[in-house]
């Protein structure tokens, strides 16, 4: 183990004030904050932590060179990702060998469906690393609709929209309570799934939850067909208990 | 809507540094603090927000009747707890009416495998609530060991060690990532699961994970077949990733 120290710190859901007090003191720690977005765009983490920057900190955008533009499964896409990945753990590796802590802002929880993963698998046998935990999106999405999701002895899934229609529905089936992200044009797919395994009455969709721009509506009543990105399914578990 | 105002507020999974703001303003701003534990003890979430509570605010105790004495699929187990829980709704309604902001502390997430939501189903038609989502259990004890969990299109489980053996084996070989929790006397049975689906080598075993008395190892030398309450396994779900 040498140099600095890599953070990979979960700045939350969203609304600024979920950030907990171990995040606001690594990111005052910090030489350099490090964020993944989208060319063009502002990261979201970013934005979450924006008021707690300190002034003048030293700060390094890692931009995905693609998105959504290639599908995930081609050589294309996974060599373009790989080269990206490599690149931006080379990037970090040169901070972390002048001796620098280095933050990696991440929204919701680091270690779960979140970019700093590349990093961490790549960096964490050379150097100190620290994972600061955070609140999950789809933790801010079911708080911000008052949706009990899962209790006692519940099968709890987390599950891509991207499954076949057989699959979504046998894992409905199979879980008490279930998460659906990854949305996009799957929409139509997953309410279909969920309507034959009679629970499209209790599923909630959620835009964007614990930000000013949330979007909250029973899933039967979401006809548009559109999910952006940030979207997610609830479907809470609690039928009859104690 | 009538009365004062119920928060269900998560305290995260230990460290009382995983505090989030929202939690901190939301004790502050409370008329009451609310608690649940086994009687005898003090209650964990208490615990973590000790430092942080107003002095001279006015706590109640909600104290389970019965933990682990009974079987709970038992209509002696099903009895108590049902009536603990509508005695409880009882007194804190009591506040809520005399205008009050009640805030319930709960260990990780509120909505997620908490005791408040026996309070939430049944207050919530009548009182104005509010959920402060908090670090769940698992994110605290996934980030003390650095374990990537889930990424992309992952398929990602809870399960309770309660499930049949066959049942665990089952949902182990078709979910990429997961987490078995409530494994006191049933850690032998997913031991065996987790072999039997070439899974036990990247299982890690977690107790309290993010407090001072934090135990965590390889599942694989977890040999003694003792499990306490607030100890999970994860079973990470990073493979081939580009």
């Amino acid at each position: 183990m040498s140099g600095g120290r890599l953070i990979g710190v979960g700045v939350g859901p969203g609304d600024p004030e979920l950030l907990t007090l171990k995040a606001l003191r690594t990111l005052s720690e910090a030489d350099v904050v490090v964020h993944f977005a989208k060319a063009g765009n502002e990261s979201n983490a970013r934005k979450i932590v924006a008021s707690h920057l300190r002034a003048g900190v030293e700060e390094l955008s890692l931009l995905y060179p693609v998105t959504t533009e290639l599908p995930r499964h081609t050589p294309a896409y996974r060599d373009a990702i790989r080269e990206f990945y490599d690149g931006s753990a080379a990037a970090v590796a040169r901070q972390l060998d002048a001796g620098r802590t280095v933050a990696v802002i991440s929204e919701g929880d680091p270690l779960f469906y979140g970019s700093y993963m590349h990093l961490h698998v790549r960096l964490s046998a050379r150097y100190r690393t620290e994972i600061v935990p955070g609140v999950t999106a789809m933790s801010g999405c079911w708080s911000s609709v008052g949706a009990p999701m899962a209790q006692g002895d519940d099968v709890f899934v987390v599950l891509p929209a991207t499954l076949p229609e057989e699959e979504l529905e046998r894992r409905f089936a199979g879980a008490d309570s279930a998460v659906v992200m990854k949305l996009g044009r799957h929409l139509d797919k997953v309410r279909r799934a969920l309507d034959r395994t009679g629970r499209l009455g209790r599923a909630i969709y959620v835009e964007r939850g614990t930000t000013a721009e949330a979007v909250t509506m029973p899933l039967a009543k979401k006809c548009d067909g559109i999910a952006p990105y940030f979207s997610v399914i609830l479907v809470p578990g609690w039928e009859d208990r104690p």
